[in-house]
């Protein structure tokens, strides 16, 4: 274990040792970084004996301050979730290290030639909460994309915290990488994560990872650039065409087959010419398989079946088999809706009319617009991006599933042979 | 003049009346937007006598306020600042439209189809001071790039920014545009301001122009994600190998060419074992340039004619015929003076040895470095961007010089024909 470690270091003095260690990051090649990773892995699963007790303490704690079941269960690690989390590991191990890549380029009349190239960010924060798997799975993308990463996990999860940095530590270690490309600012609990928000300079982009709250709060606090990933009120508006069997099994995959994820529908707008139509099928097929559903007075008529809606419902995030759904009077309408309501993440027509789809791909301004496919397919890994950093639901930097490339930004390189500005 | 400018609207209104204009703005073809800005190209040649006056109030205003000669300067507006304003425009008419750009795009097994195409940012706020000619151009940079702009100029500026937007506002009602898309909020001061950057929702990105102070506000105190374009204390190092003359232009163009913009030149350094061979020479050309030398102690045993560099000369951006001097040990030490005291904005390498250039172009972590060529060129015109936005000193979302396609988002379409995730 280097000085730097033994002593007890001042959060400035952490971020100072994180800036150099993010120069060495930034110049290191893909097969060290590879390498650490690999370390990184093999340390998850070999230091069990070493996590599982820092867990325990923590699950301990959080029964004793009342911690709910639910968290409790988001803050457990055992053996296989330990495997499944190296496993993880290795999946960024084989992604192609986006660093150096080409963006774009041109050779100017005067024979300078300019290259916009991806290098990393440099430092980046991450503020999370009693989540011990986004420590292993934020430290393994921003190592990847040649960032140095200061982590701000939830105080419930500071004992296995610790544990997890110290075993990344290792890991670095023993590839020749600086130890503190990867540090833990826990022991400083609230202010640290408020220092952290202010650290213009230290810190280059701030990642929130969790509630809403958590999000909110950062963006709002944080004089760090922040990228931020939002929660998904998602939309699937049936159209008057829409296909029965489609429209069936987009809304069924699209609300069931994952509830719990940002992706997952959470209302559902049926145009009133075809309510009568759909709704009976659609929704039978959701009973079926246990969601409950929140209907407007309109789609109540035609499905009995169903609690009744309410102005929350338009609101809600269920992440459970849970649907608002909604009779409108047309595609205008249904725009309406989602104009109001939307997070804009992710919505979908169900349609085969051209021109309707036309139009709601290019009115609907969310992340991600789509026609007659299910809201599950918004997804770094289907998209095709391997490791999904988050789904950013911003417009600056990154928009949809985030990539290992969005946690680089550019640099321009110039070369010449003695030009000089006209 | 349509009702909702004759009413006295409040900013929340404005923002509202905004995010409608944005919508229509968002999938207005090329054409029309072009159209647009010929109209305010025109406009603001035909709109001289209104123009004028409004403008010589300002200035009455600003002289009674005891404000600088200086700040009366720029906040002036002539018949030939109106058509030089008026040319700008037009050079913006003949820039492509990056709204509907296809940026990437790939089919998944499935058969269904990603693409990710530029979109508006929306509502883009500008923040900026008293120099009306940023009221135009950032107006038909946004309406360009699709999107509706709220300006909040400085007070100094305030009835000539009331008639350029009224005429704006005239030239888009000529085109059946809303004349919502172009908004000033200079009518509510600086409470104004900040609301707009408390905007969260109805801006979707705000924009500051002008000093150091006021950028540096904006950004600790928006709430809404800002785009930064900062200072240059650019520097040149010579290396050792470097060539006499290529030295001698580069530092001169750098330097002279035009002192007062963010990519001139503000601290040379040069390698020790060079320093007697390149000083005289370099520094010579210099002085009979009327450029002031602020020398540290080994740069003064070698070239006299110079002042006494102080700490404060190596974070000063001077915009005047000033250039801070020093002598370092290698290459080394004028990294590390580039890490202490850089902007990040743009450094060159003047050297005859490769690997050294390419240590230079990898380590020194601003948006532009360069080899043998003049810091003059990181510039949007010269990178063949055609407008520039500003030079972003920040790592998000857009980094060096901006075009108008950093004024864009992206979004992703996705068509299936009833796909569902497995």
């Amino acid at each position: 274990m280097s000085e730097t470690t033994l002593t007890a270091a001042t959060l400035t003095q952490k971020l100072e040792l994180a800036r150099s260690a993010s120069r060495v990051l930034a110049t290191t090649k893909a097969d060290v970084k590879n390498a650490a990773l690999s370390a990184i892995a093999k340390a998850v699963v070999a230091g069990a004996s070493r996590i599982i007790p820092a867990n325990d303490l923590d699950l301990a704690n959080g029964r004793e301050n009342g911690l709910s079941t639910g968290l409790q269960d988001r803050l457990r690690l055992d053996e296989a979730r330990l495997a499944s989390l190296a496993s993880a590991v290795e999946e960024i191990v084989a992604l192609t290290d986006p660093v150096g890549q080409n963006v774009r380029g041109s050779t100017l009349p005067n024979g300078v030639t300019l290259a916009q190239v991806r290098v990393p960010f440099g430092v980046v924060g991450a503020i999370y909460e009693a989540r011990p798997n986004v420590t292993i799975d934020i430290a393994a993308l921003a190592l990847k994309s040649g960032n140095a990463v200061v982590l701000r996990g939830g105080s419930a999860a500071e004992n296995t915290n610790r544990v997890l940095v110290e075993l990344i530590q290792d890991a670095l270690e023993s590839v020749g990488l600086p130890r503190e490309a990867v540090q833990t600012i826990d022991e400083f609990g609230r202010e640290g994560a408020k220092q952290l928000m202010q650290a213009r300079g230290y810190v280059d982009v701030l990642i929130p990872r969790g509630s809403a709250d958590l999000i909110n709060t950062v963006v709002a606090e944080s004089k760090v650039p922040v990228i931020e990933t939002g929660a998904g009120v998602v939309h699937v508006y049936l159209d008057e065409s829409a296909d029965i069997q489609m429209a069936t099994d987009i809304v069924h995959n699209a609300k069931v087959q994952r509830p719990s994820v940002c992706n997952a529908l959470e209302t559902l707008l049926v145009h009133s010419s075809a309510a009568e139509r759909l709704l009976p099928t659609v929704l039978g097929a959701l009973r079926s398989s246990g969601v409950t559903i929140h209907a407007d007075e309109r789609a109540l008529a035609i499905f009995e079946d169903a609690v009744v809606a309410t102005e929350d419902d338009w609101t809600t995030e269920y992440m459970s088999l849970d649907l608002a759904v909604r009779v409108v009077d047309d595609l205008d309408a249904a725009l309406e809706h989602i104009r109001t309501y939307s997070t804009h993440h992710t919505e979908s027509i169900i349609t085969n009319d051209l021109a309707r789809a036309d139009r709601f791909l290019a009115e609907v301004d969310s992340a991600v617009v789509m026609v007659n496919a299910s809201t599950r397919f918004t997804d770094g890994g289907e998209f095709g991006f391997g490791a999904e950093v988050g789904i950013s639901t911003q417009k600056l930097h990154a928009r949809g599933p985030m990539g290992l490339s969005e946690l680089t930004s550019t640099k321009w390189i110039v070369r010449g042979s003695g030009q000089v500005r006209g």
